[in-house]
């Protein structure tokens, strides 16, 4: 089973390496990082370049795709052949995913049309110009697409994914592997549950 | 304030990658991943390849270590030059931190003496062979040190590490940046949880 997660530069490490560590870990996955162009690919951060060795060309058919999301994805938004690629590898694959701020990709080239789907929560307005319907949930499935919130959500959809692909046992056992017991030492991992300075602060963040 | 992320062969890359988004997000944070040699790093699954730009001679004077675990720590633990380089950055490094198995090199390198730490639930039994208390907790702070437990508990020592480096706020803040709010699907992340099928079969795994 073929997994191609799509890079390109400026993207959020942990939207499509978290997915990456659960979906990598099912029987028999072939992973595949892929981008416009073979080579290092650097993330938002600026301090981590990962290899690509695999072109869009180059990967016709995965069964999954992930595409995450970051600074880097505004870009995105106006390349036409990645859009062209995922409407083409959507219509064989059994599911087409997003992390984050990816969803507006998936949006862009019209395959959300008409789907309930979620994007990080500084997103969530945007992608209802896409005719989506956007949901505040961590993880939305809608036909063969699932997408999840921000950044580290990229994790619980990735495991939801794996029991669908590979049934609970399966994804309970990566799971334990991953020691995915989550204890954040906040409780300010939402925009519901944050106090309001930390969501002024986070903003600040993002728009900076 | 530099933060230095060791890498070597066959490292599990959320065990890193989950702190390096925390980390790195901090203000003024300058990450630097490190290993013995500078080129492409390859992960425990094979089809993740990190550039590493600096070697462990290159960085003499860390604030914050962070070193992860995987398949390849195993070979690590006879690796006498990154011990001693441990044992150097160490003597004034504000913080010397390690997820999952890392903490088995922090304890090869005579850092844990003495200490309470913790690692991957399946490694806890070989802590105690160095001299180290362990611990079932997720985040162990003993002096200098925060050690995590398995893989995606790197996320949660760092959140808990960038509180004690930056305060609450700003902790907060990045929290809510990388929407952590974590949701499992299933409730097996921990052996204490996980049914007896899924903790067998998570052991197989971990063994193959």
């Amino acid at each position: 089973m073929q997994f191609a997660i799509v890079l390109y530069p400026g993207f959020t490490s942990l939207d499509v390496l978290g997915p990456y560590e659960v979906l990598g870990r099912l029987p028999d996955a072939e992973v595949v990082f892929v981008a416009d162009e073979p080579g290092l690919v650097r993330n938002d951060l600026g301090s981590l370049s990962i290899d690509v060795v695999a072109t869009l060309a180059d990967v016709t058919a995965p069964d999954v795709v992930v595409v995450g999301g970051g600074p880097g994805q505004l870009e995105q938004m106006s390349n036409t052949g990645l859009h062209e690629w995922l409407r083409t590898v959507d219509r064989n694959s059994a599911w087409t995913t997003s992390v984050c701020t990816g969803s507006l990709l998936l949006a862009a080239a019209g395959l959300l049309d008409g789907r309930r789907a979620t994007t990080h929560w500084a997103g969530l307005d945007q992608l209802a110009g896409f005719g989506v319907t956007p949901s505040k949930q961590r993880v939305v499935i809608d036909g063969h697409y699932a997408t999840a919130a921000g950044v580290s959500a990229g994790i619980d959809m990735a495991l939801t994914l794996a029991g669908l692909i590979a049934g609970d046992d399966v994804a309970q056992a990566v799971q334990l592997v991953i020691e995915y017991a989550p204890e954040p030492p906040y409780d300010a991992g939402s925009v519901d549950s944050a106090p309001a300075a930390v969501v002024e602060s986070a903003m600040s963040k993002l728009s900076g």
